[in-house]
């Protein structure tokens, strides 16, 4: 899987731009830039400084591909670990594309996707998860999934393992130092103290496990599901929540062609907004409320946002709320209904009695913006953004939480083997595999297959 | 117009790629990223050499927007002459988001499009047809085009142009010599060598304004109008010569709803083949052969490609043939008829005599690929290549045409007045109206209106 020859990849945007980079790495990177571009003074870029910029042409025999620039990076100092040349060229897809087909004709390859990042794994100049943190940090679209990705490229998510891997790794030793004197029948590993250490990191992997609701969240963005008729001010709610947030809203294509998402940075966090289009109103009423088409929107919801209509009858209302309570019954989403259009309708004394009864009822008016703050507020209590604030450590990748919950459970067996008296060998063995788990992770224990898993979704040029 | 203060835009394509670049210019802006950058060993960039490379973090306050390498450039060595840094970031569009209000929040302030590039302009880094140039060499999206952009951009049209220049500066010196002494009645300028020159001139100036049409379908391709009805073989067809040629196709949104243009490069040059989506048949024959409603596609064409199904009769054909030649008598457009799925169907004699009575008729299978090549032939027959392969100066940009006819005609007026016997003065005057005209394709003599109308056309970032 691993080779040494030079890759090249366009590392920039597809499309045209002012300027592209396009990227190449491998140890003899330099020397074939220096087959194709040409510097004013003619000097060669392999004699050149590392970490140096130089501007010429770039030729393909006497034709001219483009005018550039070259920023040199001499290995181990660069991204991959080996000597890398950045080409900032002229941004058409033409020239990038010459300029691409100069490269392979002169002994380079296309790079596959993330084989950038891969060879700097290999490198030893990052640890797996850091490697998936970069592809993270590129689909950031929040400030919280921005951040919980700046934190684990930077190695905060590694240190957290390495840290629980060197505590069993101490422990571990001293067991296989009894095994290998076996017959005196002594115990070097303290089983008080390797009880106790057990137990400890049994707590803090606990804690990474339940830290991933937050971290898949963070990363994917809290679905909300809006339910509700065509004319009950959907859109208008939408409008008004990115004024108060003076967001970005942006489209995605979602699963089904009836579907849309807008996705809304509220504070820091992604929520999708899931909404279907083309919903007809029928004369039925729980048809006219939306909510049978939108069962399947609802299951893959957090949040289900009923929005009704001030103007509708009360017993319209309460059939609504009734009929979503039914469907998301037995599930942890969490049901917020927004009675919309309060600036068209005067209070009516049953609807009073029902938002006392019910306290997850709001009075809204997106029209006018009233409660709105109320209304952001509630949605933004299904995340807690308080260990996020505190900089603790975040799961956000489900390999990593799938390789913590096997950690567990082998933990978990070498915690019961201690107290009901099991021999070293087999709590030994327990904890190897926790730490196999634990180092598969950091990719200390990794497979190619593993490897072509993750790198496969990363982008090409990184 | 012109400011000295930092300018900053995100200078690679729009979107999420692995890396982005944000570029900075003015005299403050190394010192503007000293503010935001930390490097590990806290070193400050302003104290760097010129064209190195500087990895490290951009900083808010505490908050890591991104690791960042930094390229730094002093003018007036740089792209636009003045200080330039080149942050090349995480590619999210978020990241990228974030470190442009991270610059703003610390003096720079967004860039207008193609600002630096007209900065460049300004502090004399380039004349004006070479900052269209940049403009024009973005935009190639074929052999020739690039080519033609990159020529100009090196600075041979402007050579041309100041060539000429300088040879009627040296003219009009003299002639302004003769006002000076104009009592004294002395002739220093030789009227038969100003003729001469003036006409050799004029020579070069018609030579120009006819590359114009050359300059013009290599710049935006030769639209080709493909009339035929549906079943005829229209896709078949550009999927062929897309085969032949190993072009790249891209689909380009047409003037109304219904045109689409499929470009193909063809041995260099860009070929717009212009169809209509969604033509019914109809019963009538000249609809049927999908005509009439495709008058506007053949108005725009330079190429008119006539294409018939060799099963359908002798009469229909020769109908469609003559319709088309209606369409078109009077111009100069070219048409090319080629009967198509001519595996499906022997030879007809009176369709023998008829190829044999117009030479414009080609036999072709689309399916198979016979003939092919020839169709291709005559495609390129229209597109004269001998001047381009001989590095000749070919004129592409609508201003620089309009100037040249300006200065074509003060020559022209010169050139009469000389022969007439006019005064010097007069002579001067249309000498110097000639100089204006020139000047103002080099940009020696431009107005921040002029300057505008060329920038805003520029992408952001350039």
């Amino acid at each position: 899987m691993i080779n040494n020859d030079i890759i090249c990849a366009i590392s920039t945007a597809q499309g045209n731009g002012a300027i592209a980079v396009v990227r190449l790495s491998g140890d003899e990177s330099i020397a074939l830039c220096d087959k194709v571009f040409q510097s004013p003074t003619n000097k060669r870029l392999i004699d050149q400084q590392p970490n140096t910029i130089h501007f010429g042409n770039l030729l393909d025999g006497d034709r001219i591909i483009d005018e550039v620039v070259m920023s040199i990076f001499k290995g181990p100092k660069s991204y991959t670990g080996e000597d890398v040349v950045e080409i900032s060229c002229h941004g058409s897809v033409y020239i990038q594309q010459q300029v691409l087909q100069l490269l392979t004709k002169n002994g380079a390859r296309l790079a596959k996707p993330g084989e950038f990042t891969l060879r700097a794994f290999v490198n030893g100049k990052m640890d797996l998860s850091q490697a998936e943190a970069v592809a993270d940090l590129i689909a950031s679209s929040s400030a919280s999934s921005h951040k919980v990705a700046m934190q684990q490229m930077r190695g905060g998510f590694s240190g957290e393992i390495l840290n629980l891997r060197d505590r069993l790794l101490h422990f571990i030793s001293l067991l296989e130092l009894e095994l290998d004197f076996s017959e005196e029948d002594v115990e070097f590993a303290d089983r008080t103290q390797l009880n106790d250490l057990l137990n400890n990191i049994q707590n803090l992997i606990q804690k990474l496990l339940k830290s991933f609701d937050l971290g898949n969240v963070i990363k994917n963005g809290v679905p909300v599901a809006i339910v509700g008729h065509t004319n009950v001010g959907k859109s208008t709610l939408l409008n008004r929540i990115l004024n108060e947030e003076k967001a970005i809203v942006s489209e995605i294509a979602g699963t089904t062609r009836d579907v849309i998402e807008d996705v809304i940075n509220i504070e820091g966090v992604a929520f999708r907004f899931i909404d279907t289009a083309g919903i007809r109103e029928t004369s039925d009423k729980v048809e006219t409320i939306g909510i049978e088409r939108t069962y399947e929107r609802i299951s893959k919801a957090s949040i289900v946002l009923l929005l009704v209509d001030a103007t509708e009858s009360i017993e319209d209302i309460k059939h609504a709320i009734k009929t979503v309570e039914n469907k998301i019954a037995g599930t942890d989403k969490k049901l917020i209904v927004a009675i919309n259009k309060i600036d068209q309708q005067a209070v009516d004394t049953n609807l009073e009695q029902l938002i006392r009864e019910k306290d997850i009822i709001l009075r809204i008016s997106a029209k006018t913006g009233e409660n709105i703050d109320q209304l952001i507020e509630e949605l933004l209590s299904v995340v807690n953004l308080a260990s996020l604030n505190q900089n603790e450590v975040i799961v956000t990748n489900a390999r990593h939480y799938e390789a913590l919950e096997k950690a567990s459970e082998s933990l978990q067996r070498a915690i019961d083997g201690l107290n009901t008296g099991i021999t070293g060998d087999f709590l030994a063995q327990d904890i190897r595999e926790t730490l196999h788990y634990l180092g598969e992770i950091t990719g200390e224990i990794t497979t190619d297959e593993v490897l072509g898993n993750i790198f496969k979704n990363f982008c090409i040029g990184k």
